[in-house]
């Protein structure tokens, strides 16, 4: 395809979107969609433009040049990527398969515009299921005094599979600080959860407890705070008084795959804007 | 508000986010927001675009003049409001009255950016609501013999109160095609089921009837045709095998309420666009 | 209405099903509709039986000592309620007044079974809303100085008009211990968030900081510990980067009204049972 | 799993509870959950009653025995069904394999409390499908020449692996009068619109030509009438202008895949009693 997605954000000021749309319409763009988003307190500017440049008159390097003279007039922050340049998703798992099955599905139906490159887990069992859809596995197992060593490998694997972005599937083991640098804004995580409600552990437990009438899921790109990373999107499921905990597991995962494979939709299509804590998800 | 919208329709074609843009930089607007639409069938481009007109240049009626231009050289639909030029809104009611009221209270909260001008009914019942909403109420009385008659008059009084718009918040009379005419694409119904299904009559005795697991409301413009003009919104509950008509009649005036202040909204702001069976209704 | 409903819970032990039906059927009463559930983590049995007793050879107060019999038989917790015997509903209510129309509305259309006895308010502001509703209503002004004598006053008008329960729609004030003491498991409290997330002032803007992508409203009985009480129902919706937190706001008191009247609703049908921190509510 | 499962319906008269409990008492049964419905229209009464057989005194046959005796006195219908006789599902697909792997990773995660027991299909596309589960795959291809022949050979296939219903998982082909006969409320169908609404062929491209705001998907039992079995199940999903048919299609793919499942759920629970149109299906 030859189209592409600029993604920006600066201070608001006058003139911005006629600006930038004279900017691509000057190297022989066409604007397809342009979105634009500004947040209330602070006055920051977002805008994503899909434009094609099937008769684009200069080179990527030559637009890629020319953009950045115009993100130092304003004061912008620029993000573009090409419909050529296909993103690679790694993704990690641990032992749950639902999440996983369904971004294979959702894949092989072609909703999800991005390639799975490779699936790296700490466990072995779900090797058959990335060897049907005909996925790299590697096994790379997590123990407390190898932890390390475990992520150094883990990060080289994804790395050697060209991977742009990485999913937690269910993935049951916390990233430390290093691994959550080196993809920062780039790891989407799903927890249990309708955060900021029953962070950490076994938040089914945790909401049959307190007796909560929804139960939810939320996913989230990764921070050092565990399960305090901005927000890419949440479900929740309404329950009763008859559910037991297993319920809950179970009519949970139906929402946890939802908002996993939503999230990594709107990456893959570059739809997703972090600020601060909050993100902008253009549709 | 120093404001405006500009919608505009035309055959897709190169440029035109971009000469849009300008058309509004050059005469001194600052494009706050901007959405697009392509109907993929065939290939009708649909564009709102929301401005400030705060430093503007040029008068209402210059920039009025020059986009008359624009749109001949695209061959463009367009048309174009004022933040600072409210819609007034006249209400026609029967004897139900919880979409009444909804309007009212909405209003009051300032969610609704339009003003209620009158309220006309062919029942005298609602009056009070009216009185304690300060708002002007007539009643229309309509027999078989005199129905010619009373939409004369009824139209008069929406003249009369300066009517931009009509809602038929659970009128239970049809209008005739002459009165549809008067109020092409600014007259919206609520219906009570999911259209396309259950047209007519007692839509939730035949929802009930036919063992439906989810019931619902549907808002829409007004055609000659019952029931089938362009949907603007809709809303489902679900329902069981436990709930009576009388049930679904009660569950479901939530949703009446829901889908036709939605509409009103929208219309109101001018976010809706209409194409052949369909609306564009931009967020 | 000749009918009643028995609510019972106790330690979960086989036959209580036959014997409760055997001991209305021996009554002469036909049971309508009945409902059991288990808590999975301590066997502990809850039963609702609703029942016609048009033809029953006791009277009430006979049937009443009877069951505290057979309640002490099996170990069991009773509480019994007559259909003639409507329950009547104290309301309190600071400025916003989405809540008060929406719950006289409801009445009006006959969805609440209950009737609504008195508005009790620490503002003047909402008295014409009663007054067109035809409820007695009384401002206790509320001050920090004033707090205890002011409550005394409130329970005083309560009991006065016969208070059964008490329903909070958007009371601003925190009652005090020896409030909710009095109206233990009978005060209906709405907070304006997916508890427990947001607890405490301010839950909207909150919400809009942490950046969530949904809202919503739960209601609950009022305990010693804010918005921690058992919660009988919650509502979340939808919500996007594109909503200030005047929106959130606005989409919230849709749903702000919907729980509280589902649990006025509830309590008014003697669905609701209260265990621990959780309750029970029977469909 | 020492239970079973009493279904009954008759006329609506009174002790019917009474009855059933000290029936199932009277041979040492305990009663674990049981649940009512009257239909208001013809005032015919529903029963479904879980109970635990594990002190029973009687033989099934006994039972069953005595069971006809109630029956006939209370002119009842019954179904009786045992937990340890686990259900087994027979599936036919075609080529869309969404459905069929749902069916299978619920099953495997325990969620279906039934045994899927043979895949028939009349394309052989999904056959890697079945086998990664381990299920018995055969291909049936049908033409119009030899509809009658295959359909034969299909519910010998279906026969000769014990199945107790058959689930249509976006099966692409109509069955015969006699085929829906031989399965009569046995065989569940996925629709992909929310019925009645869009019946017949390609509903998401007659959903998006009508311009609604909704689409869905509806589980129901085949009959002779396509697409009016009486309903089990509805969910539906929000759609704007924005979407495609083609989105549409991937969009409602998670729907259908919900109804079906919670169909295929309620089923092998018997959970479900049909009505006339209507299916009364208890939680």
């Amino acid at each position: 395809m030859q189209t592409a997605v600029l993604r920006l954000n600066c201070d608001d000021k006058k003139g911005i979107v006629y600006n930038v749309s004279k900017f691509i319409f000057d190297r022989g763009g066409n604007i397809i969609d342009s979105q634009q988003h500004t947040e209330e307190l602070d006055n920051r500017f977002f805008m994503r433009v899909h434009f094609d440049r099937a008769e684009m008159k200069v080179t990527k390097a030559e637009f890629r040049r020319d953009l950045a003279q115009l993100a130092e007039e304003f004061g912008m922050e620029t993000e573009l990527s090409f419909g050529d340049e296909r993103k690679r998703i790694g993704i990690m798992v641990s032992k749950y398969d639902h999440c996983l099955y369904d971004l294979f599905l959702r894949h092989q139906y072609g909703e999800i515009k991005a390639d799975i490159a490779v699936v790296v887990s700490n466990h072995p069992d779900l090797e058959h299921v990335a060897q049907n859809f005909r996925v790299p596995f590697f096994c790379v197992p997590v123990a407390r005094e190898n932890k390390e060593a475990a992520e150094e490998r883990a990060i080289a694997l994804l790395r050697q599979h060209y991977v742009d972005f990485l999913v937690l599937a269910r993935y049951m083991q916390i990233l430390s600080g290093r691994f959550v640098e080196a993809f920062r804004n780039r790891a989407i995580n799903v927890h249990h959860s309708f955060l900021p409600a029953f962070k950490g552990a076994r938040p089914y437990h945790q909401a049959y407890a307190r007796g909560v009438k929804v139960i939810g899921a939320t996913s989230h790109y990764v921070t050092e705070d565990l399960d305090q990373g901005p927000i890419i999107k949440q479900e929740v499921v309404h329950v009763s008084h008859m559910h037991s905990v297993a319920d809950l597991i179970a009519m949970g995962r139906d929402a946890e795959k939802k908002v996993l494979a939503d999230a990594v939709k709107a990456h893959s299509e570059d739809r997703i804007m972090v600020y601060r804590q909050r993100t902008i998800v253009f549709d």
